[in-house]
């Protein structure tokens, strides 16, 4: 069994969230999800409804897998020393860290990719580039998602549920990230490089 | 402005819920989301977190949109008497009304889907077919969404993010539909007779 570390925070995007839980719940009998907030509140999803965290920043629990989904709330939370250091020591502890979106500039800003290739909205991208206050990051302007080391950084919210297959296919093999597909009637995309949405840079 | 009623029970998929609703999202200055439980407390998804209703059944209110997710936990609902009541004064009322997977079982034991085409997730075709209790559904089983009249039901979870573009386009237009998914980076299938999961029949 492998927990799966999910945290939300006011204003995450809900699909970036619930499109990796998703395909990691297809295959429940190996992972577990906790939903992680900062305080035990009930947090509003960005323009949707508000999902109840199971446990706290400060109750320091181990993760095996970190999920950090982006959404207009990431803006406020690269400010928020809170997240920044649970970033840290969850992620130091963590096996695989993933981020969905803007979910990267949180990372970027807890100083977990320094010197580390990563991807993230193509939307917002200038915008990660700048708020993440290091140069040190290897931005992939065309990626649908980028692994580097037991960093995974995803492009924008959809792009999310793909990088989790490739998180299921690395953990428990290839066939339970195309069964996990399967169950849910998912047409999922399996390669990193193929991204429609890519930017020029 | 349009309201999206949308139905959490216990056991509901993550998904089937949340796809959809971030389509919608998409479109914000638009699609005014409510969460509808059948009471005011949080109720936990299959596998995952626990959403907080923003709304309950007993207070009647009107949506142009009804989102009915599936999930283990319709095994339940579709003998609980207050969700099918809130189903049947709900649809009534709406302009529109969509279920996800194993959701449209519940619009059928509603008697909602009388003498309509209407399709489901395909790994629980059978139990759909035996537990709707009707023989005047015409269940198809190849289609990624079925459009009857106001009703849109949906194959197996993924598909519902689909079929919800759908409803956008029949509501907003094409083009407000190409722009929800270019904006949430998805890859959408916007054929409804094409269906990679079709059962034999």
């Amino acid at each position: 069994m492998q927990t799966i570390g999910a945290v939300i925070f006011e204003g995450f995007e809900m699909l970036d969230y619930f499109g990796p839980l998703e395909m990691f719940a297809m295959h429940r009998e190996h992972f577990k999800i906790v939903a992680v907030g900062e305080t035990g509140h009930a947090v509003a999803s960005s323009g949707g409804p508000a999902v109840v965290p199971d446990a706290r920043f400060d109750e320091g629990d181990t993760y095996d897998v970190l999920l950090v989904p982006g959404g207009k709330g990431t803006r406020e939370e690269v400010e928020n020393a809170a997240m920044l250091d649970w970033l840290q020591q969850a992620s130091a502890k963590a096996e695989v860290v993933t981020s969905v979106c803007t979910g990267s500039a949180l990372l970027a800003r807890a100083g977990l990719l320094e010197g580390r290739a990563a991807t993230t909205n193509k939307l917002a991208f200038d915008w990660v580039r700048e708020i993440s206050r290091t140069d040190t990051v290897d931005w992939k302007p065309k990626a649908r998602w980028v692994k580097d080391g037991k960093f995974y950084t995803s492009s924008g919210v959809s792009a999310g549920t793909d990088m989790s297959l490739q998180v299921i296919a690395d953990l428990l093999g290839e066939a339970a990230a195309e069964k996990a597909a399967f169950w849910a009637e998912y047409e999922a995309n399996r390669d990193a490089d193929n991204d429609p949405f890519a930017v020029e840079e």
